[in-house]
């Protein structure tokens, strides 16, 4: 078991591209998204994760993941999903000691770029990249599974509305 | 992914006691009961098991289990699991061909006691035991995961009132 910190801020252009060392493509969707576990199937490149988190605790939450066979997952999709499959290409940015994750997404969410950089402790400090914009931790409109069930939110001008 | 076919019935005398092949104490919760996907945690003697059940069509239903740590399915039933943990002792009791799971239910369920056999396909014809009473196959009520999260059911001369 994991206890996941992370920070998440919107991007203010596309220098990650240049900077990132590898992208995947990602496709989730959650078989529930109940306060107390959130559980999430991710296709990730040639990979599959069966995870579950915990309730958030601040920016902290308990998070397991298992690697599960790829045709399960897409049978877990295709058939258990509650709601939408989120499809995103994740760039790896490294950055003065830490890896950012950079997810541009695609389909309904087309237009929305979103950072993450995830920490060892609350209070561990992170030089933040230029291409960094508005911090948006906490924000529930922002987790995918949020994005994933809701029908009432698009992007306008890179952000959730 | 297994393909689940299974009956279920309630039991009219403890015989299986003394067919049993052996005996393990069963602890499980639920992470999500959602109709498209319920997700169980369970601990089984020394091991555990995540476990994705899609939606029933008639008797039959997806479902993938994973074994995960010990560790994790504790934490899990202790932080995640919505409603209550169920607790029971599992007979195994091969008759006929077949290996029958007898379920004696404690804590709250005590006093129930529910046997169940498992089909490789729909109409498979299968011996029923003499310890072997009314059949529920179907009967939601006797659902593992609506007896955790139900606040009205209980146990009135052997069923679920």
């Amino acid at each position: 078991m994991a206890v996941e910190i992370e920070r998440k801020f919107l991007v203010k252009n596309h220098d990650y591209r240049h900077m990132a060392v590898g992208s995947t493509r990602i496709m989730q969707g959650y078989l529930s998204t109940e306060i107390r576990a959130t559980i999430r199937v991710r296709l990730c490149g040639d990979n599959a994760y069966l995870t579950v988190k915990g309730a958030n605790i601040g920016s902290v939450r308990d998070e397991w993941e298992y690697e599960i066979p790829v045709d399960d997952a897409m049978r877990m999709l295709e058939r258990c999903a509650a709601g939408a499959v989120i499809d995103k290409e994740r760039y790896r940015v490294p950055h003065e000691g830490h890896m950012w994750e950079v997810d541009e997404f695609h389909g309904h969410y087309e237009g929305l770029v979103v950072a993450e950089v995830e920490l060892s402790d609350e209070n561990e400090e992170v030089a933040i990249p230029d291409f960094v914009g508005k911090e948006v931790t906490g924000n529930t409109r922002y987790y995918n599974s949020v994005m994933a069930s809701a029908d009432n939110l698009r992007v306008v001008d890179g952000r959730l509305v």
